[in-house]
């Protein structure tokens, strides 16, 4: 198995066919390129096997990667929305279940910088630095099961939270909670993982995205200090575009699966594939219907990779703007719609398709090829994209973009 | 893991919801719906594990239906190919590896019956009968490596044939051998599977169908006796109906999975599906989006379903007469094509989409809900189905239909 | 014009090639394969022009195939169902705008069966089989601009009718009006077309099926005799069968198109497009990518028509109870709904894509190959598709089936 | 008719919702909006009535628009393919006949400066600025029927060429013709089209882009210059260049015509069509299928739109270098097919589809909605799309971008 992996991904090359799916990360180029490597090395394995992927973590905060999202002034890497998302889709090639995580620490790092006063910033993300924190997520919005109560100098927390990705083997959570009596709004707050009274469950068993830790985070009369909560951004535009930020990571992974999709098909068919009898050509690969095939799938892909390409610059303009109109805010929803929809649906359609042009024997299960249309098929049902989909039509007739919500 | 398979196919209720896949086998109705129930039972489970099914494949012995095909005349339940293929559909809603094994079944007695002298045919069918024999499948054309030497008043087996379906814990198996030195002329005989000389590895792997023992047989010596050999039919067009047999068992394959996910997806969203916030209507059965979306997989379900049911009729005909000619046989094949590519796309479809309208929680591996995508995609790919519907298209162009072969 | 449309359809040949659309209407076929092609023979040319197309209503009239839904009782052919439609799709290949007014003729000799008492139905239907009686539709159900009000002794119409397809040039006229203060009940009556007050206006003029003369009927003080109206049906579920007359009729006209884009798609490709350069085949019908392509847009095809022969044999099987019960009348209506969703969309995408596989010159006005998109799209708005396949996913959740309505 | 195409487009509006088609021309925006609202305004009129829009084209010359692609050195306007291509499109969607002329009086421009000698490039350019010269289009390369013989002091053509875009009209022409032997070298040529044996018909009568004047162009002994012949750009990668601006022109007339599409639906949708019965809301705005369909044309637009912006700007690079090497030309070509191929998708489904949304009366003539499907399905068979997509696939597969020819 092992043998197989490593024969489609030789260590001496890179992780994708750079011809196709170039990669620049500038500085950072090497060090991404490595852990993708590393991941790939055992995903199709640790694929079957689920659960909680600890060494693999290790391997990412070793990277020095998790600073990304961090601005400079607080030591972190300061890296741009688009740079920090081409990494995360290349992560997503190698091993899409540790690239969510990985994106989600920087979703985490945003929320702080768009919910959190400059001394909360301060303090939280120079100590993620210093002490190479690895953020998880506590903070799925529609379930309404976890409470913050005040108490007299502090609240405290009981409930339950459930999709918590990432949370277990955490450092420190963002968790969001009610704010009053509101089912709509609610308040961040961040948490070190070690505070009593929490409990990290091991119950993710999706069968895709298998190694996200999404599982479920209990808590029981747990202490939050004032300082904790995040308050500072309030429900305004820009503060909103933590939802844009999280979508695109979702947008991204799509990608990634893609990409890993389409190249390993591609060597596939070059290497291993047989031509079809009846087909009269010598190979697999200059048969025109797998030409055709190979030639829909990459238009398909292409044309989602640009949308979320054109998003992610429209986001982080909006993201360097001090203050952010509600007209703005709502273009940049509707062009990360756009992206989101497109890429889930493109990666879809690869990750099912490229089998056409395999043929039965890249089924078998050392190949792991079935892992990326699991992936996306799990990852895309985050939120439903048919009324994604609706929204952007509801803009269109009548000019009004989505409000912003948990989801857009 | 198993309560969740039982709530939603409780014991007292029919497998699939009767309204949408109304089940009438005649006199074998109770006997095909309990075998559809119990395999049901423990099919999520043993989709995990993989490997091959003693258990299952004695319930299926005991149902006494493997004398589906065999003519009354030999003691068989002679059912036609319309009645067989339902039957076989609907255990593939249950467990389709194990309906693959079924069905596989029909087919040996099938090749035995199109190419056996009447002999032959009594012979061996009537012993399947008595001795409730589960015939397995070393016959895939396309795998050169086993060779038949004539000896003095013996035949030798010498060789490996894979992807061997249901060879595994057979009684007896249908083998094929190039015959001279053509590569596609083949013979084929019957073999005990219990002759020496014979191994049958369990080294089947893929990510779907995982049951299907469709692993590689060895054969080193193994004594073939000249009775042994099916050489009545030769090569014409009536005894080429076995690709077509075999053609609309897959087909069947397909569609059962289809069901399988609709039915499950509807029954889920129905009972546990919640309506989406921002939809307007207080269930998820009232959105209109999720409506919209199972009207779309139904009428992809029914044109397929159709196709198929008018192919089986068809194929009955031409089964019925005792010469056929090439062009009938060509309309047969053709139209066994269209039912089998669009079931098979169909089937893609739909228990890929089927997610849209259940949303993330039905992910969960418990419910095993991506087992019916991984089995189509698995089975479809048999042999590909961009050159099957090129086929149609030539036929379209030049009036000739494709010529008899492996896979056509 | 002329002369191009004769080299694709010569006189001495079938209208469809007979092996891809075998026509088989018993003793009739040779009166309809007559008449389907001296239609055909001035099509391109009348669709260019649009209006009335005087004489070729009287061909149809001459044909003696008005009669084809009246009952043997009064001395009509009185064919089934099945049979009419097969008819119609055919006349639909050759000029779907005289097959429309064609098929409408037998709608309104439906809805004197369905709502008229034994007495109407002798009169009418005797006299429209010995005078060749052609009738027109004004029973737009949509429109309720038409009023009847009861005089002393009779009743009164007074407003106007719109899409009122066949009206011009008709003998009778089958009107509806509503039936009390209710928008979705309403009542049928008979008139004759010369009846005083009526004014059928020439003002349709839609970019397809442009001779279908669907103009607004005016009507002024309008008399109308008390055994004009057709009362005895009621709202039954048997009598609500006319929308499903109605809605199948309107599937056999995507069909009709759907086999005459490809019948003349494929003559074209066979006589006059050549291979592309770099194909590697020396003509157009031996690429695979042309082959492929015909091969999809068939199996759109297939798969649509499959589904409207089926659900006429069950409309047939419904129209010739006595009574009906609700149940069984969803189950008719869904089974049209599939039918009449699938058609309209293989129809459209049969009639747009054949232009890829037979190149820009077959854009020339002179062959007319617009036309079937044209026809098909504006044909298959008569009620929003989109709604009906929602209609299906309803039931699917519900066990619900569409409620008998003006559509559906 | 004409009050309706007002109606749609009165003059005080821009010719498309800016919020969706934002228009930036820079300084020229307003007279490219004073253009395309003059175009627009006869355009339903004159698709009906086909033949040669001599008024339409001095519109053209008078705006001053014609020197867009000549350099700034020559007194042209000197602007960049991105920006040329935004005008050619936006001109689409007002008349996508004569943006088609439009774009192909640069296309010229640009084989001028491409094969022209610097000396050739001054003359003609020059003299093209000054004269406000409107150049047509004689070079279809599949058309081999023309041929170039040199006499002792010049040369002189003989025989005709098909589908020549704007030759009738034009003041001069950009004529092809083979070199030599060879059926796939051609060398350019420059002739004023007042030349004497010079004959152009206005034979072009295609069911869409009705005034594009492609007709046949007759040679009868015309003199040729030794000066007019374009020889300096050679056969090599760059000169190959005027493919790739001839195929992102037609990219950008599909994307025109989507957009007018899109708008003009949108409009109906919102202004007159009326809500569904049953669809439960107040106006068809409201409803969600309809919301659905137009967000999901809405996606189709907007991943070809960013496609043809991309390969518009890698088009741009290319064309600033001085020389070019084939890898880069290469990659430049692909792109350009994967804009073309995914525009004229898009297209065709937009223009197909957004009937669904307004609905049957949305089909009467007056409207003209039906011109945009005509223009995008005759212009998108320019050459094959299937064989697009294969090169894609090939390249994929092969890394071998297509051969530079005559349409790649």
């Amino acid at each position: 198995m092992a043998s197989e992996a490593r024969h489609l991904h030789p260590q001496a090359e890179p992780l994708l066919d750079a011809r196709l799916f170039p990669v620049d990360f500038g500085t950072l180029t090497s060090k991404v390129e490595r852990l993708a490597r590393k991941l790939a090395d055992s995903a199709i394995e640790r694929d079957k096997r689920g659960g909680h992927a600890r060494a693999e973590r290790e391997l990412i905060r070793d990277s020095g990667l998790l600073s990304l999202a961090i601005p400079q002034r607080y030591d972190g890497l300061g890296k741009s929305w688009p740079e920090i998302y081409r990494i995360v889709r290349h992560l997503a090639a190698a091993d899409s279940s540790l690239a969510h995580l990985f994106a989600f620490n920087h979703l985490q790092v945003a929320t702080i910088l768009l919910h959190g006063s400059a001394e909360q910033q301060r303090h939280w993300l120079s100590r993620s630095v210093q002490e190479r924190w690895f953020w998880g997520n506590a903070s799925n919005g529609r379930d309404l099961g976890l409470q913050l109560q005040a108490r007299e100098e502090h609240f405290e927390l009981n409930g339950s939270k459930s999709f918590c990705s990432g949370a277990l083997g955490a450092d420190a959570l963002l968790v969001s909670a009610p704010r009053g009596k509101s089912a709509t709004e609610r308040v961040f707050l961040t948490l070190p993982a070690q505070r009593d009274g929490l409990a990290i469950n091991d119950d993710w068993d999706a069968f895709g995205q298998r190694q996200t830790d999404s599982g479920t985070v209990q808590f029981e009369n747990v202490f939050v200090d004032r300082d904790e909560l995040l308050v500072s951004g309030g429900q305004s535009p820009r503060s909103s575009l933590r939802v844009c930020v999280s979508q695109l990571i979702l947008t991204q992974l799509y990608l990634g699966n893609a990409q890993a999709a389409l190249d390993g098909a591609l060597r596939y068919t070059r290497e291993q594939a047989r031509a079809w009898p009846g087909s009269g050509v010598a190979t697999a690969s200059e048969d025109p219907l797998i030409q055709k095939r190979y030639g829909e799938l990459w238009l398909l892909y292409r044309g989602a990779l640009l949308l979320a390409e054109h998003a992610a610059e429209r986001l982080q303009q909006a993201w360097e703007k001090p203050a952010l109109g509600a007209a703005e805010r709502g273009e940049v929803a509707l062009l990360i719609a756009e992206a989101r929809v497109a890429s889930a649906r493109a990666a879809l359609e690869i990750t099912s398709q490229v089998f056409e042009a395999m043929g039965a024997r890249a089924t078998a299960s050392r190949y792991g090829f079935d892992r990326f249309w699991r992936n996306v098929r799990v990852h895309s049902l985050h939120d439903p994209l048919d009324h994604k989909v609706r929204d952007v039509g509801h803009w269109l007739l009548s000019g009004v973009p989505p409000t912003p919500s948990l989801y857009s």
